[in-house]
């Protein structure tokens, strides 16, 4: 889906589709999603189109970091809430359902029901060392 | 907690507490999680000590941003994994149980039972009118 221009975001981003914007610069586009978790629930996407984080140039990844904390401090004063969760889901496996890379900002307010099946395991230090190593080494 | 320099990341950073890392650069440091979801649960954390996005500077957010691309593929290749859920919690309410900012990446496999309770409204266009006008200004 990626380059052809045709998600639903891109259609926002060339302004074909109506959004509530609430941050926009050179490389970076942030609107209240449609269908809100929780009042003030925001979506972030960088102007370069990409399907998933993996594929993002460092450039645009750098621009995306940067304004999370301007944008989380301004969600969080205008709404009052305290808490919040940054989601960015890639495939559809992982519950991505539109294939343009977005971070989600959701304010947790107390009455909100959204949250995670979290079950974590402990780890396996034998195969983490093996695992980490590799990893580390992919990234030299 | 901020700025105490007590945080168990705290003290995986100044080394006194081993970890499995899989990288680090000037600005950011990556790691195992000891209590993983799945195979290459890895959080990814600047050294630039803050409790939550909203107050980690703007230099080490676009540090932070530009790193998880390569981490993310590296993470996907060594693993095999095709789909992954990025996640940073803010506050204790909205799950965070660390309080030094942390990115999650895990690793989502189709055995994998971690996932969200995630029940969208529908927006109400004429509040969020109202309150993306008011983010809006407040950011500019």
């Amino acid at each position: 889906m990626a380059g052809n221009g045709k998600t639903i975001f891109s259609l926002i981003l060339s302004g074909n589709i109506p959004s509530h914007k609430i941050y926009e610069d050179d490389s970076v586009y942030a609107f209240l999603d449609i269908n809100p978790l929780s009042r003030g629930h925001t979506l972030v996407i960088p102007k370069e189109e990409s399907p998933t984080m993996d594929c993002l140039s460092e450039k645009a990844a750098a621009s995306l970091g940067q304004v999370l904390p301007k944008i989380c401090r301004a969600i969080m004063k205008i709404t009052g809430a305290n808490d919040y969760n940054i989601i960015q889901n890639n495939g559809e496996n992982a519950g991505q359902t539109v294939p343009y890379l977005h971070f989600h900002i959701i304010p947790k307010y107390p009455e909100s029901n959204h949250s995670f099946i979290w079950e974590p395991n402990s780890i396996d230090h034998s195969d983490a060392t093996e695992l980490s190593k590799a990893i580390l080494k992919e990234l030299e």
